[in-house]
């Protein structure tokens, strides 16, 4: 048994640049927010390089987060995650692929629908968000994570620790190690592996039960697991 | 906000009577024995009335527990908990909807199918086994809860404490709400409402990704929900 790695054992990921896609949304600007706290060069993309720049300065001088295009932030970074709606998902991705190519991609898309019961999960053709990103960068990396984040936690600055496990999945065991790394800078946060990039759809979906958890409750609920 | 019932707020099921539908299961017989740890009287329920009474027996003469077929057992217990083999599910509970009918019926089962990259989801044409146990049983007060129990915990007497949160799904609130105060009653346990029976689908196949966590790293792993 020595010789095996524990699980828990992560890559050092000090210096890592990260790029964020859809990051003046709510949940990529809070992501970066907090990869930027950890000491993280940050880049947000955005279809406007002047709103990414907009939506960087807003989040603070003492941090550094710049803004680009989406096409220049994927160019820039180590790691690029993807936090763009679900509409426009697979067009995007399509047209970044050579600047993505080679790179750990990370896919935090939900595919939600909502109606007057809330929200619920949309059929997806690949299966989840994360095969069709697979599906159409066959040259990135990709790993599914940080989809239970909650957008108004990450961006409070009263919020020190943030009280979640964020599930890592993916078939590229180094890739997953890496973003559960990178998840595990952000204070409070665990990166727990999830499993195989087919099982995506269901942590995906289960965003819909989360806003479920949160109606009901007048919360920001998370996952934490047990025993692990 | 002073007449406003708190979401914590839950009915007394002290007295309740519980059947287990395929309680010589592992699942089952650890739901059972948790249930009748709390003091609840149980009804093994299996498609041998030997086999029920066998594995009632197991569990220890000091506890309340009986076997009877299950079309006994569902005959005489307030809630009865579904947590049968997925294949075989629809059939059973079609032959079983007159005993069925006006109780709260809890469904467990998780559509999974297995090959040598471990655990996956199977496809079920109502979206979920809970929605199929609501289509099929239109006379029953259906609930979806317990999926992510393990059963080597609930069965192991060196555990007093189950370090989980059991999500209950339903659209009967008042039904959901008994089943959450059923959980609670086994020590450790919370019981959240997780949301309505459509979102039923990725809480049954998230067990594939706690048997993935499991593997990884040698755990029982279980979900705790935060800020709730």
């Amino acid at each position: 048994m020595a010789d095996q790695k524990s699980p828990h054992d992560l890559p050092d990921v000090t210096g890592l640049s990260v790029a964020v896609l859809g990051g003046t949304g709510d949940q990529g600007r809070g992501l970066a927010r907090r990869f930027a706290l950890a000491g993280h060069e940050v880049v947000l993309g955005s279809r406007s390089a002047e709103r990414a720049r907009a939506a960087a300065e807003e989040l603070g001088a003492d941090l550094a987060v710049r803004g680009l295009d989406n096409a220049g932030a994927a160019a820039e970074a180590d790691v690029v995650v993807v936090a763009v709606p679900w509409e426009g998902h697979r067009e995007l991705l399509v047209s970044l692929a050579a600047p993505l190519a080679g790179k750990i991609v990370v896919d935090c898309v939900n595919p939600l629908g909502f109606d007057k019961k809330g929200a619920y999960a949309l059929p997806v053709e690949e299966g989840s968000a994360a095969q069709q990103a697979e599906a159409v960068l066959p040259e990135s990396r990709v790993v599914a994570a940080f989809h239970h984040v909650s957008a108004v936690v990450l961006l409070d600055p009263e919020v020190d620790r943030v009280d979640l496990d964020v599930l890592v999945l993916g078939d590229d065991r180094e890739a997953a190690d890496t973003v559960r790394a990178l998840a595990g800078r952000i204070s409070g946060v665990r990166g727990i592996y999830g499993g195989r990039l087919r099982n995506a759809h269901q942590v995906e979906a289960f965003t819909a039960n989360l806003i479920s958890i949160n109606r009901r409750y007048k919360a920001h609920a998370g996952l934490r697991i047990t025993d692990v």
